[in-house]
C-alpha cells in the first residue's frame, strides 16, 4: 500500500440491466458493481462518488466518478482490469489520478443531458431501449417556446419529484434544445445546468411533450414553471430516453 | 378455413439473439419462430419465404416475407397476434393480402442493406450490437474508389462465401456509397443492387476496410473483383453492423 490517491474514472453505460447508478442492498446497480470489482482488486473497499446519481434505465455517455484509494495499481491498469471483470454494457474510457480535492459532484460546473424521442406512428426495435415512443403528431415550435422558458436561473420545484429533500431548487439552465426530427421520426432534446434536480429533465420533457401535443399552451407550461407547484406538471418521462452526455470542471 | 390466400409480411428484428433467419433443427432462427407462432394461430404448418436470408447477428429494418395459408383471419389480426406472441427483438410492421403469384425473393426488383462501421479509437457501448468497430484511422475517399468499381453488373465471385451452390455469381449494383465520419465517429455503407450472393456485402466491406486503412490500393480492390478469387479478397466484415433495410417490388 501507498500513499492515499484520488482516482478519477470516466465511464459508459447503458442503464437497462441495472437499478440506476446508486449502490443498493439487495438489487444490481452500477456503483455497486464497480465498487465490488474496486474493492476485488485493491483489496480493500472503495467507495465512488458520481457527478450525479442516475436513475433505472437511464444510460451514461460520459458519466464521472472518483474514489480514494492506497493502491499502487497504475490507473491506467486500473481502468484495463475494470473492462475485464466488468459487463459489456458498462465501459471504462480513462483512469487517472487528480488533486485529492477534486470530487465529481461537487466540482463541476455543468452537466449536458440528452433526451431521445422516437416520434413515429409504429414502433422501432432498434429504439426501445434508447428512445420514448411518442405516436402522436408534436408540435416542434411549441415545445421550443417551452424550453425558451426554462433557460437562465429559475425555481424549479415545479419538476422535481415530490418527496424529495429540501434542498435548493434553484438552477441555471445554460442550455435547452430540441433537433426535428430526421427521416426516421428520431428527435432529440439537449439541456445543459449547472445541476438538476431529481427527475428534473424527465419531468419537464413529460411536460413539453404534452405541450406538443396541445393538451397545454405553452402559456401554460410557464404558468407551471412560475406556480413551483409539482401537482400542475406533466408526467414523468420515462426512462430509457435520458443520457448523461457530458461533465464539465 | 377458406380458399389458399397469399399474405404479406413486413417486419423489423434485431438479429443479435438468433442463429439468422432460417429455419434450423436445433438453433432458435427467426424464420422458425415466425412459423411456430403462425402454426399456433392457424392451426396449420406454414412456410414462409423471405426475401433473402440474413445471418446470424445480422438485422433487418425492413424484411419481406410471404406465406401460402387458408386461414380467415384477417391480415390485420395476425399482425397484432404475431406482435403479442413474439418477443420484443421481432417486430410485424404490415400484414396484408398478394397476388397469388408474388413471391418475397422472386419478385423482388432490387434490395438495399447498409453496413455500419464505428471508426473511433475507442469502443462505444452503445454500437456493440450495431456496427462493427475499426479502430485504425480510415481513408474515406479510397474506400470510395472501390465503392466506384463495384457500381454496375459484375461477376462477384471473388466476393461471395467460399463452398456456396454454383448459382450465376453476376449481379448488377445500383448503388454504392459510403458517408462520413459524424461527430462520434459513426460511418455508413449502403448498397442497392438487383440482389447479393451469399455473404457479398460483408466479404465487400472487409476488402474496402483494408483499402481504407492501407493495406491495399483501390487499384488491387479492382484487381481482386476482375479476378474472382474468393481467396485474394480481405476478411468478412462481422455481423452486426449488417442491416437490411429496403426491398423494392
Amino acid at each position: 500500500m501507498g500513499e492515499m490517491k484520488n482516482i478519477r474514472l470516466i465511464l459508459q453505460y447503458e442503464g437497462t440491466s441495472y437499478h440506476g447508478w446508486q449502490r443498493q442492498k439487495d438489487d444490481l446497480t452500477i456503483q455497486g458493481l464497480i465498487e465490488d470489482k474496486l474493492e476485488m482488486m485493491t483489496g480493500k473497499p472503495v467507495t465512488l462518488y458520481a457527478s450525479g446519481r442516475t436513475d433505472a434505465g437511464v444510460h451514461a455517455l460520459h458519466q464521472v466518478c472518483n474514489f480514494s484509494s492506497e493502491t499502487r495499481i497504475p490507473p491506467e491498469s486500473i481502468k484495463n482490469g475494470l473492462n475485464s471483470l466488468l459487463p459489456d454494457d458498462i465501459f471504462i474510457k480513462k483512469s487517472e489520478y487528480v488533486d485529492p480535492d477534486f470530487h465529481s459532484r461537487y466540482s463541476a460546473r455543468s452537466k449536458s443531458y440528452e433526451y431521445r424521442i422516437l416520434n413515429t406512428r409504429e414502433i422501432d426495435i432498434f429504439s426501445r431501449r434508447y428512445a420514448w415512443h411518442v405516436r402522436e403528431e408534436l408540435n416542434y415550435s411549441e415545445m421550443r417556446k417551452c424550453l425558451s422558458f426554462i433557460i437562465g436561473k429559475h425555481d424549479f420545484s415545479a419538476f422535481r419529484s415530490t418527496g424529495t429533500s429540501n434542498v435548493n431548487p434553484v438552477r441555471e439552465v445554460f442550455r435547452a434544445e430540441l433537433s426535428d426530427p430526421d427521416e426516421l421520426g428520431r428527435a432529440c432534446f439537449s439541456f445543459e445546468a449547472e445541476g438538476f434536480l431529481k427527475h428534473m429533465v424527465r419531468n419537464i420533457v413529460g411536460t413539453i411533450v404534452d405541450a406538443g401535443k396541445g393538451k397545454i399552451l405553452s402559456s401554460d407550461f410557464l404558468e407551471i414553471l412560475k406556480s413551483g407547484d409539482r401537482k400542475r406538471a406533466g408526467y414523468k418521462a420515462p426512462p430509457q430516453g435520458l443520457f448523461l452526455t457530458v461533465v464539465k470542471y
